[in-house]
C-alpha cells in the first residue's frame, strides 16, 4: 500500500461523522446479534492479551463499498484503522482496503460483522456501478434509482451502497415523497383527484409521484400537478410517443418522468434511451451477489 | 383454494406463538424502517378507510418460506388470516399463499415488508432444499449447514429459512458452541492446549469444535476431547483417509466431522460422499436468488 | 350531547389509526413522565376500585384539537371513549369534547397529560387558524406554515395542531426537503453552487429550498434549478417586486416563494397579499396561549 | 465578554454533571426528532467540514435559563464550550452568553435544539422570577410553586426553569407525595379516612397533602395528620380566618399551607399576604412567552 | 380449594391493575433472561401443541407473596388464572395457591420465573412479618422498615414483599427523600447547615431526615427544621435518654426517630420499647430465605 | 496494601473488558432503580464538589467476588480504580479490596449498588468454594454446578459468583442445551421419541441432556443419542449401581452423569462420591448468606 492512499485514507475517515447515530445503534445490534452473550471461544483463550492488526483484503473486483461503515465500527470499539482504498472505486484481487489496530479479542470479535457489511455493500455497488454506466453510454443524464425492495432492518446500508455505485436512492422510507399507486388512484376515483388529495394533505415541502398506466393517465396527472410520473410497465416506444406528446404541450419540462417494471439488464438500456429522466429497478439490491473480502490478524 | 388447504392452514396458525418476542420487536423495527412517521399518500387518499382482502401469490416456483412471520406480521395488526401453503413446500406460479383481510390502510403499509421476507426466505429455503436433496441422494445422513454469513440484522430469518428448506442452521451466535479457529490454536501453542482451555473455560453444557489443518491436528484435537472437528479446505480424498484412520483408531464415534470452506454447487456432492457428517457453507445466505411474490389487495 | 354528534364522534374514532405507532410510544413516555413509579394517592384509596365515567369540557371557545391523541390515551388503557366535538370545529364555553369510561384509578392517572395535550394542541390550533383566516381574506390560496420553533419532545403534536388550525406543518426535521441557508451559501461560494451540490447530494425525490438574501440571489437560485425561494426579511414591498420580475422573465410558475422572518399579527396581512405562496411563523407553536379545558369524574 | 465572565463560566461547566442521565437520553431524542435520518441540506455541502465558532446572544432582556442543557448538548457532541453568563441572572439585548467550537456541521445540527430549550427555560425563569419578587415584597417566605400542567415530554426543563427563576419545581410525578384530592375524599368518605388511608399505604418517608374546600375538612385534615392543606378557590379571606383559626387552636406550626385555583398576576400578591406558606400556579408553564435568542456561527 | 377462597381470588385479582407499567417490561427481561431465543426443548417437543393446567404449590410454612406478580406475567401471556391464596396469609405445606390455564408450551416457559418470585418474595415476607409480630408484642405503633440493600433490579419486589409482611418499604430510591448522611454534615459543616441546604434545594413536598451521632447533633437537626431523625449507632437506653429529654423540650411531636445499624433478631425488641417511631434493617432484604414452591402441570 | 498486589491488580483490571455489553447496561439499568431521578440529598450539598478517595473493606472472611462489576460501574462513570485483592482468593476482616478515586457525588452515588453486588456475589463464591473444596476431597474431577434458580434480572452476575468459586454455571437460558424433563417425555410418549425429536430439531451444535427416573430411562436415553443424563431423585447407591451398568455395557463413557434434586450440605459428598460426573443445586444462589462488605470514603 503506497503513501498516497493512506493520506487519502485519512481523508475519508474524517467523513465518517456522516454515520448517523441511529446506524451506529443499528451496527451495535448487529454485533449483538453475532457475538450475544459473548465470544465464548476467544474468551476461553487466556493468551489472546495482546494486541494485533487485522487486514481486509478483497479476494476478487468489485466496486468498494462499506468502508464507512467499518471505519464506524472500529471507532466504536476504540480501534484504531487506516483506510487503504476509496469507497467507490474499483479494487483489485488481493488489494488491502482496511487496516485496524487494537486488543485481538476484539479483532475477532468484530470480523464477521465487517466482512459481512462490505462484502453485501460492494456487491451492491458494484451492479449499481455497471448499469449505470451501461446506461450513461446512450444517456449521460439518465438516474438509476433503487427501490424499496430491500433487506428488513438493512435498507440503509443497500441504499448506500447504491449511491456509491452512482445510483440514487430513492425513497428511503414512505414519509419521504407522495407517490399515489394504482389502487390509490382507484379508491378516490380518478388521478386528478387521488392528486388534488395529496396536495391537499401534506405540507408544500414535499414532491409528488404518480403512478400512469396509460398517457392519459399520465397528462392528467400533470395537470393536476404531480412533480414526477411513474410509468407503469410502458414499452421504451410507449415512452417516446409520450416524450413526444408531452414536448408538444410544451409540459414536458414541468415534469420528472420514471420508467419501472421488469427492469434488467436486457432491456434497461432501451428504456435508458427512451427519454425518461429515472429508471428504478429492485433488483439492485434484492439480486446482487455479495463480493468477495476476507480478513486477517496478525498478532504483534 | 380447497377447503382441506385452509383447514390445514389453520394448523399452521396454531404454531405462530413460535414466534419469539424479540422476533415480533425486530419485525416492529422493521416496518418502522420502512414507514418511518407514516404511510403519507395512503393518509392522504381519503376515501381509503375500508376494508379489503390482500392475497399474496407466487409468481414463480419454491419452496415456500416466511408464511409464519407474514401471519406474525398480520396479528401484531389486528388483521385475521388465512394461510393457504405450508412452508416447506413447493408452491407454483399464481398459487395463492395467504390472505389477510383488515383496513385496506394497514395491508397498504404492511405489504412491502411481506414481500420482503417472503421473498428473500423462500429463496434461501430453496436453495437449501435443492443442496440438501442432491447431496442426500448420495449420502441420506448428511447434514447440510448455514454459517454466520448472513445479512446483518436478518439472521433469524435466513437461518430459519435453511432450517425449512431441510438443512441445519449452526450457530446462531457466538455463544452457541465453542468454535477453536486456527488462530486460536497458534495464539495459545497448540491444539490440545486450545482445547483443554476451552473445557476450563465454558459449561460442560457447551460442545467444543475444533478447526484442523491437518489430520494430526484432527486427530490431537479428538484425544483432547474436541465433540466436532471442522476439517478446513481437505480435499474429499482427504477426509475419505482421515475417516478411514479414524475407524482404524476406533475413533470415529466419538466426534462429528464438518467440512467447510469453497463448497459450491459443482463440489458439494463429492464432499457429500466423502464421509463427513456436515458440510457448512456461507452461499446458502450470501448467493440465493430471491423469489418472486406480489400482492394483490381487493376492497370489500 | 345531541345523537348526531355521537354518531359523527364514531367516525372520527374511525381515524385513530392516524395516529402513528412511535407516537403511541411517546405518548406512554408522557405518562411515565407524570406517573414515574405509580399515583401513590389513588393507589392509597381502597375503595377506588369501581368504574367511572370522565367527561373533558371546554373552559373557553377555541378550535379543538388534540381529541385523537386523547382517544389513543384512552385505547392504549382500554377505556371506551366517545367523541363530542370535532377537531378543527369551534367548542364554547362549557361544551363536552369527549367521554371516556372505564376504571376510575385509570381515569384518574390519565387526566393531567390529556388536558395538557389537548389545552396546548387547541390554543395552537385556535392561533393558526385566526391567522390563516385572516391572511385568506386577502389571499385566498396563501399557506401559512409552521417552522421547527417547537417544543422539543412535543413537535409532532404542534405541527399537528397547526394543521388542524388550516395552516402547513412545514418540515417534521432536517430530512424532509433541502433547506439551503446563507451559512451554506457564503461556506460553499454562492447559491448557484450550494443547489448543484444539493441536486448531487439527495435524491430526484426530495424538493430544494433556498434562501435568498436579495432578488438576484433569488434569481440565481431559480436558475440552478431550486423548488421554492425563501425570501428573508424582503419586504412585501421587495416581494412585490420580486414576483413582477419573474412574471416578466417568465419564471414565476417555476417555482413557490416562501416570506419568513419577524411575521406578526400586525405585518403579516400585507405580506400575505404581497404574491408570495407561503408565509412561515415560528410564532404559531412558539408564543400562543393555552386553552382551557377540564375533566370531570362521575363515579358509576 | 470579559474575562472574568469566562472564569466563571468555568465554575458553572462544573456542575455540568447534574444533567442526569436519563436527560442526556431525553436530549438525545429531542435531537433525533429533529434531525431523524439526517441534516441532508448540511451534508450536501461538501467544503462544510471545518470548524468554526458559535455564540448564543439574547435578543431581549430575560432571566437565564437552559445553559446547562446546552453544555449537555455541546458535551454530548465533544464540542468545547465556555459559558459566558449565568443561569438565573439577567441579560441584556445583544449579550453573549455561550460560545461553542467544534466542527461546523455539528453546530448547525445542535443549533434549533439549543435555541428552542434556551428560549423557553428563559421565558419560564422570568416570569417565575417576576412573580417571586412581586409576593415576596408583601412576605419574604412565601414559596411560589409550579404545578403538573406543563408540556408533556419537557417536565423536566419547565421544572427547572422554575427553580431558576426562584420556584419551587413541587411535585415532578404523582410518586413524589401523597396529593388527596376531593375526589378522593369523596370516594373514600371523607377527609380522615383518606388522610388514615394514605398513612397507612405509604412509606413514613412521604409526606401528605390534603385538598380541603372548607376550614372544616381543612382542620380534619391536620388532626387526621396530613403534612400540607391545599387550600382550593379559598379567597385571601377565607384563608386568613383560617390561619387566624389554627393559631388559636395552636394548630399553625403542624401543618404548611398552600392556596391554588386561579392565580393570576392580578391576586397572586393578595395571596401573598394571607398568611398561607405556598402558592401554585399552573400559568408559570404554560402561560409564558419564550425569551428570544440566536446563534451565530463563524468558520474559522 | 373450597369455592369461597376461589371467589376472594377474583377479588385479588382485580387488583391486577397495581402492577406498574415499568413492572411488567421488568418482568419481561426476566423472563426474556430466562428464555433468550427460545425453550429449545419444549419447542422440540411436537405434541406439545395442547392446553393444560398449572399449579403452584407451597412446600413449606410461610407468608404468601408474589401472586400479583405471577398474575401479571400470567395476563402477560394470555393465560387464564385462579388465585386460591391470599398474599399476606400464612400458606401451609402442600396447599395450592395459584392455578393457571392455558398453552402447556407457555406455562413450561413461565414455570422457573414465577417460582423463583414467589419463593424470594414469601421469603422476604415471612422474615418481615416474624419480625413485625415480635416488636408489635412490645411496642404496637413501632414501623419496621426496609432499607436499600437490595438485590439489584429486584428492589420493587423486595420492597413489596416487605409491605406485604407488614414492613414500611422506606425509599426505593434516592429521590424519595432527603437524608442526610454523617459524611454530608461533615462535608458541608455540621447538622444545620445541612439541613438548611437542603430545605433550599429541594421543593416543600420532600421530607428531610437527618443521621445524628449524638443526642447534640439530633437535637440540632431538629431545631433546623429536620423531619426525621436517623439515630445511628444509639443503644436503645441512648434512645430512651434522648426521648425523655425531647419530651421535657416538648419537641418530640416534631419528628419522627428511626434506629438503624446491627439490628438482629437478638437486639430488635430491646430498640422497639425504646420509644423509636421506626427501626430500619438491611437483613430483611439480604438475609432471608427462599421459601419453598414448586409446580404441577396437568395436560388437559 | 503492598505494592505486589496493587500491581497484580492492574492485570485484573486488563481483563475488564470482559464484561459484556449487556451487562453494562444492566449495571446502569441498576443505578438508575437506585438513583433514579437524581441524589438530591447529595445534590443538595453545595460545598460537595471536589474529589475524594473510596476504599471497599471486607468485614469478615469470604472468597472475592464482584470487583470486576465494581470496576466496571466505576470506568462508567470516568472513575480510576486500584484493584487490591484478586476474586476468587480469601479476604480477611478489615482487607481493603478496591480503591476508588473521583468526584466525591459520584463515589457516593454508587456506593450502594457497588456493595449490594459485592457482598452477594462473594457470598455465593464463598459457599461454592465451600461445597467444591468438600466434594473435590473424595472426588476430584466431580463438577458442581448452578441451577436456573436465580434472582430475576441477576442471573448471570449469580452465575460468575458461582464460577470464581470453582463451580460450573451450567445454562445461562433456556437455549444454552437441550434438558428433556420428565413432563417433555410423558407428554410426546418416552425417552426414545424425545431424544429423536430433539435432534430432529436442534443443530448438531447443541447437546442433548435427558431426565431420567429409573436405570430404564436412563439406558434409553444413552442408547437413543443423549450427551448427559439428568439423575433425578437417585438416591447415591442407585447411582453407583446404574455407573456399574453402564461400565459393564461399555456405554460409562458415551456420556456424563448429572445428579440433582435435594442436594445439601449434609449429602453432597455422599453423591460426590457415587460416580457422578456433575451434581447440580439451586442452593448455590438461592440461599446463601451475603458477605459483608463497607466503603469508606476520604476527601482529598
Amino acid at each position: 500500500m503506497c503513501e498516497i492512499q493512506a493520506i487519502l485514507g485519512v481523508r475519508i475517515m474524517r467523513k465518517l461523522n456522516r454515520v448517523p447515530p441511529e446506524i451506529i445503534e443499528r451496527l451495535e445490534d448487529f454485533l449483538k446479534e453475532d457475538v450475544r452473550s459473548g465470544d465464548i471461544t476467544t474468551d476461553a483463550m487466556e493468551p489472546l492479551r495482546g494486541e494485533a492488526t487485522a487486514t481486509i483484503f478483497s479476494k476478487g473486483k468489485s466496486i468498494l463499498a462499506g468502508i464507512e461503515e467499518v471505519v464506524a465500527i472500529a471507532e466504536m470499539h476504540d480501534l484504531s484503522c487506516e483506510v487503504l482504498a476509496f469507497e467507490g472505486n474499483w479494487v483489485e484481487p488481493r488489494q488491502a482496503v482496511i487496516r485496524i489496530h487494537g486488543p485481538v479479542k476484539t479483532l475477532l470479535v468484530i470480523e464477521r460483522l465487517s466482512l459481512n457489511i462490505i462484502q453485501r455493500m460492494s456487491g451492491i455497488a458494484t451492479k449499481t456501478y455497471n448499469m449505470v454506466t451501461k446506461c450513461r453510454a446512450v444517456n449521460p443524464d439518465i438516474i438509476i434509482a433503487a427501490t424499496r425492495k430491500t433487506t428488513p432492518g438493512f435498507r440503509y446500508f443497500e441504499k448506500r451502497a447504491v449511491k456509491i455505485g452512482g445510483g440514487d436512492p430513492h425513497r428511503y422510507a414512505l414519509d419521504d415523497m407522495i407517490l399515489i399507486k394504482n389502487n390509490h388512484v382507484d379508491a378516490v376515483g380518478g388521478v386528478t383527484k387521488a392528486v388534488q388529495m395529496a396536495k391537499r394533505a401534506v405540507s408544500f415541502s414535499k414532491k409528488i409521484s404518480c403512478e400512469a398506466r396509460s398517457m392519459e393517465e399520465g397528462l392528467e396527472a400533470i395537470i393536476a400537478g404531480a412533480d414526477i410520473i411513474l410509468l407503469d410497465n410502458f414499452t421504451p416506444d410507449d415512452i417516446k410517443r409520450f416524450v413526444q406528446d408531452l414536448k408538444k404541450k410544451n409540459l414536458r419540462e414541468k415534469v420528472l418522468l420514471e420508467a419501472s417494471g421488469g427492469m434488467d439488464e436486457d432491456n434497461i438500456v432501451e428504456y435508458a434511451s427512451s427519454g425518461v429522466d429515472i429508471i428504478s429497478s429492485g433488483a439492485l439490491t434484492h439480486s446482487y451477489k455479495a463480493a468477495d473480502f476476507n480478513m486477517r490478524v496478525i498478532l504483534d
